[in-house]
């Protein structure tokens, strides 16, 4: 807790009152490391998230982080759910007992790493708080009976996980306690995990080429790592995985991209292929993940019923597209270096009236502030007892601000450019008599005049395409 | 765990392929109890969710149950966000250092409802799973200096709780040990209390009497109960909390809505107003909930910069609309006895090919399912090795299945009817030959003859205006 008064505190002095309330002490800056260092800098300057002694590697995402974090999250579940992909999205818990930690092998491995959960009442009951959401996904596939033409059976889950990482190791989004995944679990036969594999790969490559654009700079291009079998703390016999890493080598060959061996770095259960993307000072960082499992369907007893009406033991793929969506986010603040693109920036126009006196201007910036935001449909929204109509489910809303505090009309277009606002919307005498207002971008003068219809239809295009 | 071939498994016969997977052990039917039975009913045949004696309490909601709790989700934060009501969403940790606790008075007065969190590491530190999202906001509100102009200043949040409920008391999605609210504190000063309220209480009919209509039928509308300070276990003095109730008084009178006195009743820091739901047998439930509260603040020493440049301590109003998002599905469930509007119907409409081995009508089913799920307007989406194209974000994707049995027209068109598909669409040569397929919804046979662009739209503007 941090009394008025502490050096926990700081004056906000000339911000606009959007971000007044976000003059703050910043998250620990680890000048050392120039990969945090930008991280720190941008998510200090556009308040994205704070950590707190009170939970050390706990975000506390901001408002405008957690816009950042649901566009993502928002995005992720959109392409995942295409036929094409076919991921079915679960809910499940964040404590399970011990026991089931005992069967997945968690408790013997892993244990240290967990936090263990207990009630104060009489039972004495003692859980694990799930630093994975493999187990729950397993609890749920054999809670029904499937047949072979059920599969491949993909369950997503965005659940947060827990891990107990050293207090000393703890640094901003990348090393942390409390993350989410964008997780997914696949149930197979044999013969599908290549194919599922290689689609896997597809929404890496859709994610990190063409959404994300990592590939436009040759700098930063991704990379895959095929790690195998660790010397020390793995389960299941020889054979089985050096099956696995043959399987793993050869879809790596059909794919034609370079990869390299990381031997020994696999997890416990099976090898992977971790996608790395560097930072802008080129040091390499594990984002998506896509890992092969021989060994938990057998410990969970999975089953499918196959066309010969055997019993026979699925394969799971565990697999993540932006890993930790924590630390994909501190990549992302890297790659933008806080100049996120419309779509993602939570800070995507600021509205400026020339003259904060005139009533005209002030109100024709409310009324196009509501426009962007996707309020404009809404019948009855007055301010008397009439009833209020519902914002429509999925209508796009921007996030949008208006300047009008009592400053010189350049030195606030500056102050919106400096924080990297994607537009900015100038509002004169001129424009509320036309209706047409002058828009700019952050990077480019050139003024155009455009309705807030205009805008509003520019602005839907440009989040529908992830520009 | 359970194994093949215990009692826990059920074989599945006669269910449309989206179903096979779903034929499950329900949830714990308890037939002595009506509402719960036709919520056990529901749940069961709609695959809505699980629970597991590895997690007691910890709903595993499945793919269908998924689709209803976020598009539940969606609504809250599209109706949440608007200008209007202003709130801005954050994400806070899940555990707490027990000092948190203590300052917040949880500890002395809810200890023995939390889960105590530990590490297995040398620290030892004692952490709570927490049961409320209130001190973490108050975390937040502190990190920053504020003015009175900021407030009301208010922060929504949707994490996952946990309380300690005693197992004996556990019952599918109404008494449970992890759940979510749609959580929201507002920071305000003496002045804006009654406003904010008012605003609350408008959020609430937006929600019960526009969008669910519980007030269409005289026997399901919502009533407010003022429940004042509790005989013990409550924190601050009278006189503060006698101020509060005729705040709250005074509130109530002006809305001209019906309420009524629950002495006792109220939280341990303040009074409050709960929004109360009947179900079909009459047995009235807490849904949302607005509590003022005049000791937190205190507790944790929150200030704003008044006009004359003293600091002042805010008031706090905790408040949610759904209140527990699971306790609220069970509402829904009960209110439409599986009956989905087609917006949070997670089947909204099936497909039926007449002649299933017709290969033009099945193609026909699979473009119009794809045209349906939003996938449409994606190009090179080839099974060959082209780039992929993302789906747009916010893209209005339905939730279709095709059932493509070797079972009679008549069978599946009834066995959808059963399942409550909101629309079925029937495919026979003459749809493939003009493209205007034939469909009807699930209470009239009358037969449309729609494209499959018409479908979209119409379903578009379904979901849009919560129909």
């Amino acid at each position: 807790m941090f009394p008025i008064g502490t050096a926990e505190r700081v004056i906000w002095t000339r911000f606009p009152r959007i971000s007044r309330q976000f003059a703050s002490k910043p998250p620990f800056k680890d000048t050392t490391n120039p990969q945090q260092s930008i991280t720190y800098d941008v998510a200090n300057k556009q308040k994205l998230y704070l950590t707190d002694p009170i939970s050390p590697g706990s975000i506390f995402f901001l408002p405008t982080g957690t816009k950042i974090f649901n566009k993502l999250i928002q995005f992720m579940k959109q392409q995942q759910s295409r036929i094409k992909f076919g991921y079915q999205e679960v809910i499940t818990p964040l404590i399970f007992k011990k026991t089931l930690w005992e069967q997945s092998g968690h408790w013997e491995n892993y244990k240290d790493d967990m936090f263990k959960v207990e009630g104060t009442d009489a039972s004495k009951e003692t859980y694990g708080l799930k630093p994975m959401n493999c187990p729950g996904h397993c609890v749920i596939y054999n809670r029904f009976e499937h047949s072979y033409n059920e599969l491949p059976l993909r369950y997503s889950d965005f659940s947060p996980l827990h891990r107990n990482e050293a207090s000393g190791a703890l640094s901003g989004l990348t090393r942390v306690r409390k993350f989410h995944q964008d997780d997914g679990h696949i149930f197979c036969t044999k013969e599908q995990v290549e194919s599922e594999i290689l689609n896997c790969l597809k929404l890496v490559d859709l994610c990190y080429g063409k959404v994300f654009r990592f590939n436009d700079d040759p700098n930063s291009t991704y990379s895959i790592n095929l790690s195998t079998r660790p010397q020390e703390h793995y389960i299941g016999d020889l054979e089985t995985w050096n099956h696995a890493e043959s399987v793993l080598k050869n879809v790596l060959e059909k794919t034609g991209k370079k990869w390299q061996l990381n031997e020994g770095d696999g997890a416990f259960y099976g090898p992977k292929l971790d996608i790395m993307v560097p930072d802008h000072t080129g040091k390499s960082h594990q984002v998506a993940t896509i890992q092969l499992d021989f060994q938990l369907p057998s410990r969970f007893n999975l089953k499918y019923k196959d066309k010969d009406n055997t019993y026979k033991t699925p394969i799971m793929i565990h697999r993540a597209v932006f890993g930790s969506v924590e630390r994909f986010m501190a990549l992302l603040i890297d790659h933008y270096k806080g100049k996120w693109p419309f779509w993602l920036n939570p800070y995507q126009a600021m509205i400026i009236p020339i003259n904060t006196k005139d009533i005209k201007q002030v109100e024709a910036c409310a009324k196009l502030k509501k426009q962007l935001a996707g309020e404009n449909d809404i019948e009855n929204d007055n301010d008397d007892d009439s009833e209020i109509e519902p914002i429509p489910l999925n209508n796009f809303r921007f996030n949008v601000d208006i300047d009008d505090r009592a400053e010189p009309l350049g030195y606030r277009i500056k102050d919106a450019i400096m924080k990297h606002y994607s537009y900015l919307i100038i509002i004169g005498d001129n424009e509320v008599t036309s209706g047409q207002y002058s828009i700019r971008t952050r990077d480019d003068r050139k003024l155009d005049h455009l309705t807030g219809k205009e805008i509003y239809d520019m602005f839907c295009l440009l989040e529908k395409n992830y520009k």
